[in-house]
């Protein structure tokens, strides 16, 4: 046996960031004094300026479903009219959240590795007059397809219907331009772009969806807008605050302003369009008809169960994860999302390669590598 | 600016062992409990363990210097003839110290890069009666290269010296068979194959060792032998222990147990293979004749600062050592010491291979890594 360090290279739980994880080590506060606020209040500063936008940005302790949840439970009435696109596991979720809540929904789904498309999208508000919502992932992290969140904003902006977009593994990834596309509601976690460990999510809202929220019925006790803006607006939380990933958060917000979250985008899609240039060389396809930055979902051989692939990096001590549902066995998911960097792609990519050879797969050693090499050379020469 | 992950890729200290780090939040505790007690017994019979003897094995807070001065001002008098083989940097530190006790050292020196073979020690202990101690590096960090401590040992065995190793880059890298070979004192550092950062001093002293100590008479203090093997007895430190390394040693020395020693060297050993046969690809020369499996010190390409490798490492976010003292600018030093494993040296050469590129030096980018996954492939396949 020899020295295996283990990587977390999923689409989430993501690498963490090390000094926000330090940072949770002073844990040993309270939520209710002077000093617990200033630190919350330039949190809930520094996330505001990550999302770009001039909304309010609510921040929960939950993971992101919670926040998902809470964008229903908030926000519309029992019976109302929503579209939801729904183009893999995660779109699957905003459906039964929407049934949960005895919405109306109308679903417009994509097989998985697909996308709904804005043309969709367009043909059903037009069949469906009075649709109080649209709700969609920017990418679904199942399946690693993006979402055109731009075009679809464009179409729903002038109805009366507001858009809700999941925005857990899209953020930092993609952009995603909230005031100037007219996202109303955008749902991040902490455990993808923000490198910090799962527990906090977060929700921007529009003064469109604020009108929502006026008329809306739906029972909510925990998550509640108003009450979390009017919280955050003091610098406190409404409810005890997860204390230890607020002071990681605070960190990791500091590192992604010094990068820039346009770098941030920017390297997470340097890393996704390199590991899609080593993928071509190594004769593997990808699953997704339109790819996003937060994760690559690659077909396995012909032939050769996706799970092999897992477990062989699993041998380096690598987690990568295996498709879901019924795309388990058939994919395999590299991650870009985070804290990443090319040198994990390089060794990410080598490790591959070794574990394609052992399984059959004939692969010319350091090819897929060298085209993430390439890829970064050319990154940095532009 | 893309995302740029510190990482410390130096010969010591080396990349740390997160269990091991998080240990040491535990560090509020006081070191006259019995809580603390059984945590450092436990950890001085793991040391003693993986130092693979019989013999004592003290601990000190220091660094690996602190007990090179001690196996000197413990084990010897004013005066005491003695020969130190000094193939660097770390071998001229055996020098300073035998002069700055008062001994009367005789020096064989090799050039840097080189090393004091066996033919050399025993021809001067011929030429020299009446020698006390023989001093070496096990391998010397600041060249690469590695002396024939088998060979060495066996040379001192049967005269009245004792055979004083310099242990801190070669434990966990080579095969050091304290008592089979006959080694009577071996120094190591905690930052080195234990993981840990740096403040811990080890050493081991032999039946013969203990001899000598009784009849030397240097001043010493703080590093006291005797003083020292009767507290570590009784599950004690002399002075008050470094806690929070300590506890860091215990977890590290268990992950070590578990790997198994052997397997730490071959480990070490494989990427040193695997990092040679990278230089070949790429057309780079080795610097020492008898390289050892700490760190690979490296020729820069012919008119090339080595300085200019080091810091394109660096734009990776990758910290690499340059030569020390007259070697600098002439090469880098590429280390597999500690927690390293394969991924991280396809991503070392990765790099590498870029930095080598983007300064004129003719690279065929994957190449080098191919090397390196191949030595992985057959040491898998062995």
């Amino acid at each position: 046996m020899h020295i295996r360090k283990q990587r977390l290279l999923t689409p989430g739980p993501t690498p963490l960031y090390p000094p926000a994880l330090h940072a949770m080590m002073a844990s040993d506060i309270h939520h209710r004094t002077e000093e617990f606020r200033s630190i919350y209040k330039s949190a809930l500063a520094d996330l505001k300026e990550v999302y770009g936008t001039s909304n309010d940005v609510l921040c929960f302790a939950a993971s992101g479903t919670g926040a998902m949840d809470a964008s229903v439970s908030n926000l519309f009435s029992r019976g109302d009219k929503v579209i939801v696109c729904a183009a893999g596991k995660f779109g699957e979720r905003w459906v039964s959240i929407a049934k949960a809540y005895g919405l109306n929904a109308t679903v417009l789904d994509a097989a998985y590795g697909d996308v709904v498309t804005p043309e969709r999208l367009e043909a059903a508000l037009q069949a469906e007059p009075g649709v109080k919502g649209v709700f969609v992932q920017a990418s679904d992290t199942s399946t690693g397809a993006e979402h055109d969140i731009r075009a679809m904003a464009a179409l729903v902006k002038p109805t009366d219907a507001i858009f809700v977009v999941d925005g857990i593994t899209g953020m930092g990834t993609m952009e995603l331009d909230v005031d100037g596309w007219g996202i109303d509601v955008l749902v991040g976690g902490s455990q993808k772009a923000f490198m910090i460990p799962p527990g906090l999510a977060f929700v921007s809202v529009s003064p469109k969806a604020w009108a929502h929220a006026a008329k809306a019925d739906l029972p909510h006790f925990y998550f509640d807008f108003k009450k979390e803006k009017k919280s955050g607006d003091a610098g406190e939380s409404t409810w005890t605050p997860a204390t230890s990933l607020i002071l990681a958060l605070a960190e990791s917000l500091k590192y992604v302003k010094r990068v820039g979250m346009a770098n941030v985008i920017a390297n997470a899609q340097l890393l996704a369009s390199a590991t899609r240039d080593a993928c071509k060389e190594l004769d593997l396809d990808l699953f997704a008809t339109r790819p996003g930055s937060s994760v690559t979902a690659v077909k396995a051989p012909a032939g050769m169960d996706s799970g092999l692939i897992v477990k062989g990096l699993k041998q380096f001590g690598s987690v990568i994860t295996n498709g879901q549902g019924s795309m388990k066995g058939q994919i395999f998911r590299l991650a870009h999302i985070g804290y990443f960097d090319i040198i994990d792609m390089f060794g990410m990519v080598a490790a591959l390669e070794i574990v394609l050879r052992a399984n059959g797969h004939q692969v010319e050693l350091g090819k897929g590598v060298a085209a993430v090499q390439r890829a970064y050379e050319a990154a940095r020469k532009a």
